[in-house]
């Protein structure tokens, strides 16, 4: 089954949609925040993209592309992707949902950095994520696990 | 009663007791491989405070300086402490370890940053911590909660 990926609008009934999420926190309050004071517009694009099921969110990441000259993943420095906020809620887990939003992800053709949670690190090593070399003044105890498309390494220190 | 904060020294027992935190990730396996390749020796002091109860380590957190140069947080831009991987056994909690390793923290005198999990946002700001205003390019998804000492306050961009 063919899943489709869109680009999600900030609105009241996304970010209602958002609370069902386990991973909700300053962000998706920043946004209704500026909601309401009109500091954004109903409908304008955020980072998030999401899968629905009839009408209903279903599945969710956050993209956003991080400037070549902060990346200190990758070889030769280069525009990336950092990827958070991956879910795929409850009921709809296991049917290719949040495959789908990383195949999307990828399809971008920029390399990607993501932060896994330990007990899914079988779920992005299956997807051609492996983990970076952890440097603490970098990382700062976070896990993140990096994909390289063709002719991307990664950066030595 | 005085719970009692040491620095942790890097060695084969403390890797082991690390095992049986929740947040176990690139972070120690790092820090395995790094003793394993004598790159560093045993005994080599790390980044991680923790309290013993007997031998036995029962609350840890990983405390490292942030260079003024990359404070993007406070006003004035200074040295910063990143707090993280707080955490206490589930037999030791709710005994006073966490907040000691806390105040522990902010006895250094410089302002903190941690990110939280949502679920522990009551234990921060009953010690004083607040959210950082959400910047999505600064960051990405995380829920950073900030503490500011006397004379310090949010940096505005």
């Amino acid at each position: 089954m063919e899943h489709k990926v869109e680009k999600l609008k900030i609105n009241y009934k996304t970010l209602e949609e958002f609370k069902k999420f386990k991973e909700y926190g300053h962000q998706e309050l920043s946004m209704i925040e500026d909601l309401e004071a009109n500091i954004i517009e109903n409908d304008s694009n955020s980072p998030f993209y999401g899968i629905y099921f009839g009408d209903k969110l279903v599945a969710r990441m956050s993209l956003y592309t991080i400037q070549s000259k902060f990346d200190r993943y990758f070889a030769p420095p280069q525009d990336y992707l950092e990827l958070w906020k991956l879910e795929v809620l409850p009921d709809y887990q296991r049917k290719g949902y949040g495959k789908a939003l990383v195949e999307f992800a990828k399809s971008f053709g920029l390399p990607i950095k993501t932060n896994s949670r330990i007990r899914s690190f079988d779920f992005w090593t299956a997807l051609g994520f492996t983990p970076a070399t952890y440097e603490v003044e970098r990382d700062k105890g976070e896990n993140p696990l990096v994909w390289y498309p063709a002719g991307v390494t990664e950066q030595v220190h």
